[in-house]
């Protein structure tokens, strides 16, 4: 069982004066990914990506990694997904995690083509094209949610803060959590990579056969990346809500999904960057 | 010519009210490098890695992931770098960076070796091994730089803050800045991804012939990742201090490497992680 919070023994300075205390740590570990599917009739092995993770939930990190990256396109595709332990015998990784995919499964290995070894802290990899990326996202959406005011954005920090507070004393994760338009928190998960926390939830929302999620908001602890719009739009995800400041491609790419992204969600304002439309600013 | 910060209209919300408005981002936009070099008496192009980053210090980020990546050792390696436009008519990359390599020179190509395309904001990317890296990690040096005082220390938010004025505004820029044990700022450098940040420090640094940096501090406005120490220590820098929290590998990687790493430097306080030996806490 990996622990997710360590204690390192610290000298804390303050001013000229210093004292030795211990500090919690988030944990980094790295994780492999591998997919067994078969391969003319014989069951194969490969390696798709390692990445710097936070132990914890590793199979919705696994499964949400998949389908962000288009290489599976539904739950069925997965048959199991298992931990193993080191890596033949190297001992290298500390963990790896074995996808098996359904005999017969609808599963797109173009993307893995250029990947090599990838991590999924960065979205971007073993992409060879960004319009590539834009063309396997959906555009269109049901979107029956309804408006979202603004009073429910400007609760979502607390919220979030609060779900944070077993984690919050490392000051190194990231969080990503689903909300409804009502302001209820639906799902929550944490990583020191912030593409890993989302991606775990868009796995855990894929194992639990929620997808695509049309009705659901993206609430992000820190910036809002291009990747992370990305894959925000690759589970369909209507509305991306950050604490921090969106990219130019972020703004971009939200844009162009209509997707609607706020930026800067903190003390009782926020910026909203794309599809306006769905944001009522005075419930009047 | 790019630009690091772009203009965008937004609506701006503030408890039930809103205004349109303009804001600042960061730009941020891919960037394809390619290594040309000659192979059996033929001059070769190969693709190394696409990166999301903001424009600017190209040349640096470029060379600086190069020689962090462990693929070139030195400055005598890169005979030249160039922009080139969009690449080979497919409109995709808005810009694009090649390397000539120097003939003869002293060139390891197998970290590309299961490279693939990859992206500079992941340390890990291409790497099959973490004792691959640990491996190729200096763990000596000269270290001729003297005590650093807690004071200097203390300094280095102040003078981060005031070197980030101008891009300050978007709030959406990674900083990294190389200090010495004065506190003197010696290079500063931004991006969207923080490891990109610290490969144009590492990049500027190799293209002045100034590595190794036995004696210099590089101070990082976000939290310290497992890939950001590994940059340092593969530049020699000793002392790694960042704003925010460090992860659990981070520290890790600091102590098997020697390097001192401070966290939460901020409001007159920090804490020393590793290697407590550099730091003097009261001037006596």
């Amino acid at each position: 069982m990996n622990e997710r919070v360590v204690e390192v023994a610290v000298r804390k300075v303050h001013g000229a004066g210093g004292a030795s205390a211990m500090d919690a740590l988030a944990v980094e570990e790295p994780l492999e990914m591998r997919l067994e599917h078969l391969d003319g009739g014989r069951r194969v092995q490969r390696a798709v990506a390692v990445t710097m993770r936070t132990p914890g939930d590793d199979f919705d990190l696994v499964a949400g990694f998949l389908f962000a990256e288009g290489i599976v396109r539904d739950a069925d595709a997965i048959a199991g997904i298992r931990h193993t332990g080191d890596t033949a015998g190297d001992g290298e990784f500390r963990s790896s995690v074995v996808v098996t995919l359904a005999d017969g499964a609808d599963v797109d290995f173009s993307p893995l083509a250029r990947m090599g070894f990838v991590s999924s802290s960065c979205g971007v990899c073993g992409k060879t094209s960004i319009d590539q990326i834009r063309a396997r996202l959906p555009t269109r959406r049901r979107d029956s949610g309804g408006m979202l005011d603004a009073a429910v954005v400007h609760a979502l920090p607390a919220t979030l803060r609060a779900a944070q507070a077993v984690f919050e004393r490392t000051g190194g994760l990231h969080a990503a959590a689903l909300f409804d338009r009502a302001g209820t928190l639906l799902l929550f998960r944490e990583d020191v990579g912030r593409h890993n926390a989302v991606d775990k939830i868009v796995g855990a929302s894929l194992r639990a056969n929620a997808l695509p999620l049309d009705d659901a908001l993206l609430f992000l602890s820190g910036r809002a990346s291009f990747e992370l719009v990305q894959k925000a739009a690759m589970a369909s995800i209507p509305i991306v809500a950050a604490v921090g400041a969106p990219s130019s491609l972020a703004v971009e790419l939200a844009r162009e999904t209509n997707v609607t992204l706020l930026g800067f969600v903190r003390d009782g304002r926020f910026n909203v960057y794309t599809a306006p439309e769905r944001v009522r600013e005075a419930a009047s």
